[in-house]
């Protein structure tokens, strides 16, 4: 997409710190990070969200975390790693071109993936899931 | 795993609100959601983490969010969708079985996915990059 910053860094355009690269996708450092490390997964072809990715490119991408997430174990050997897509504004998404984080993670950093869990009772969790479940079987 | 509550409800010894099932993995409403509708994919296979799950499972996994986060936009409507998965206490993991969050996301609801960018310059970047990348040239 022309006015796409994500599409112009994966089709390396626009210049980045690249660890990784496929036909399909490239993996660059972010360059605000939560932590030093962490990487962000670009599929070359457009996709606003997770929702418009196609499945093929989004087992490639899984294919390139997998491969990351061992590397950055290996190579960095942080306390944890978080593996992050976040979906819409509301999600935290801020570029709207697809991309997966790949969080090297330390005790009592900065980070913040947390949230505290409802206790909404047995029949509000089912009936919430009921939804989805809904929504899967119409396809 | 004998005593893995996971590998207990992956294979439906213990019962759960199931959306989706397959031979690999089973996708279950998260007990103690972060919002309602909150959802797990569970790989019936353990594996404690993204690093001991295996490519072809890791595939799968992928294939499954791909479809449950298509169906769970369409089915509840929120206003964003985190897909998140913890590796290490340190990342926020408590149960040590490979687990995938799909979390439907609410303007202004109490998840915190959010960190505060680091300004470290470009050459702190490259360089904590660079670890991750030269393991990869291990392999």
């Amino acid at each position: 997409m022309d006015n796409c910053i994500f599409c112009k860094i994966a089709a390396g355009i626009i210049p980045s710190t690249t660890v990784y690269e496929t036909e399909d996708l490239r993996v660059i450092a972010d360059i605000a990070p939560a932590n030093l490390g962490h990487l962000l997964i670009l599929p070359k072809e457009h996709a606003a969200d997770f929702t418009q990715l196609s499945e093929e490119k989004a087992e490639k991408v899984m294919k390139a975390a997998h491969k990351i997430v061992k590397a950055m174990k290996k190579g960095l050997k942080p306390d944890g790693i978080n593996v992050l897509q976040n979906n819409g504004t509301a999600a935290g998404q801020t570029v709207m071109h697809y991309h997966m984080h790949i969080i090297p993670r330390y005790e009592n950093d900065n980070v913040n993936v947390n949230w505290t869990p409802m206790e909404p009772g047995m029949d509000a969790v089912a009936q919430a899931a009921q939804a989805t479940k809904a929504a899967l079987e119409e396809e």
